[in-house]
């Protein structure tokens, strides 16, 4: 089996599930408890949506967190170890679903707004789940994308679509066998929102005011509709 | 007077005209010749306007490169002596016009595309030109920016907008008084194009093949029409 593969990162995730929920539930993950979290959450309240879906939801903390002012919200994640987890704290839907076998036929629901914060790790995975997300939506409904900023991800690389060795560094002892994760341009990001009837409508890179680097680049699209015209 | 001011940035080309016109005739600056000059003309003629504005087109090449194919194009520049040299050359219409001073009376002519290529380094002055930009364009007219890409502008510094330290490294020992430039994030970058009545149609982010990093990033942008509804 490759060692990079879309695959590779379920199996990872299978093996960290009770550090992950530890580092999550304690506030472990300076930049989230400091800039990512928060930001996040308000780029999803600023655009008032009734419904939202949270694609790759994990424990559930930004299901929850979302849900508090009264928004519908339904997560979503591969792995059952993380959906049981979520399911026991409660405060939102959650279900398990892998990303290739999302669809509007399966959910039986529409959403305003879909996200996926920090989950969109992979490659074919992620060129898949983009072509499905409108139809996932509601008319003129949204996708936001939290994930790593390429100024702080690319590292000595070369700066091109590419799998990278993952790494664990600044988690605790008790994670294991990190997943490698597929490198995107900003480039890339963005013609996977065009290329799939989206407008890109927002770019936000919310500064990590430690290292003075950005903590993460958020990406907004709001489907065109010229699919359906 | 402050070291770091839009007006810096003017004295510094007065003063470096001639070396900065034989680098670009003479092809001494590298990025440009193997990656960023292709870029900028294949980004304008697929988009095929039939009438284009260069702001900052200094000597000229791009004007000339563009109107190689019937487009009709005028080239401005603050510097009189870039517009002398531009002239002499031919190929194209220039006019001494410093952006403060751009508008759609003074320019009697409204066009299909505005380009800025490398030439929006200051503060105010390319806040100002932006708010100008939609009208000097026609109905769903198209701005494009070449401009240095965050991940290989940034350096050391901080990752948020500024003033920083200009520099000829690179350039052949007749530049002196290098000007210092505004740095800009890319959530600023898309800041300025849709808080001027612009959709951000594209990113691009050309690779410098020697370094592997990107070599520029490209915004091109398109008038939403909004204002005038």
């Amino acid at each position: 089996m490759k060692p990079f593969s879309d695959n590779s990162i379920i199996r990872s995730w299978r093996k960290n599930v009770q550090p992950w929920v530890s580092a999550i539930r304690k506030g472990e993950i300076d930049s989230r408890v400091q800039v990512t979290n928060q930001t996040i959450v308000d780029s999803i309240l600023n655009l008032a949506p009734e419904t939202v879906l949270d694609i790759g939801c994990g424990e559930g903390w930004l299901v929850r967190e979302v849900a508090k002012v009264g928004i519908d919200v339904l997560g979503v994640d591969a792995v059952p170890e993380l959906i049981e987890y979520a399911r026991k704290k409660g405060g939102g839907r959650f279900d398990v679903i892998a990303y290739e076998n999302l669809s509007a036929d399966v959910l039986k629901e529409k959403f305003d707004l879909a996200v996926c914060n920090f989950s969109l790790l992979g490659h074919e995975s992620v060129t898949q789940l983009f072509q499905k997300i409108p139809f996932l939506l509601n008319h003129k409904g949204i996708f936001i994308i939290q994930t790593l900023h390429p100024v702080a991800g690319c590292g000595e690389g070369k700066y091109e679509d590419g799998w990278r060795e993952g790494s664990w560094a600044g988690f605790s002892h008790a994670f294991q066998d990190p997943a490698p994760w597929y490198f995107r341009t900003i480039e890339s990001w963005k013609n996977l929102f065009l290329t799939n009837d989206f407008n890109l409508i927002e770019i936000l890179e919310p500064l990590d005011q430690q290292t003075n680097r950005p903590a993460s680049i958020i990406f907004i699209g709001k489907v065109a509709g010229s699919l359906s015209n």
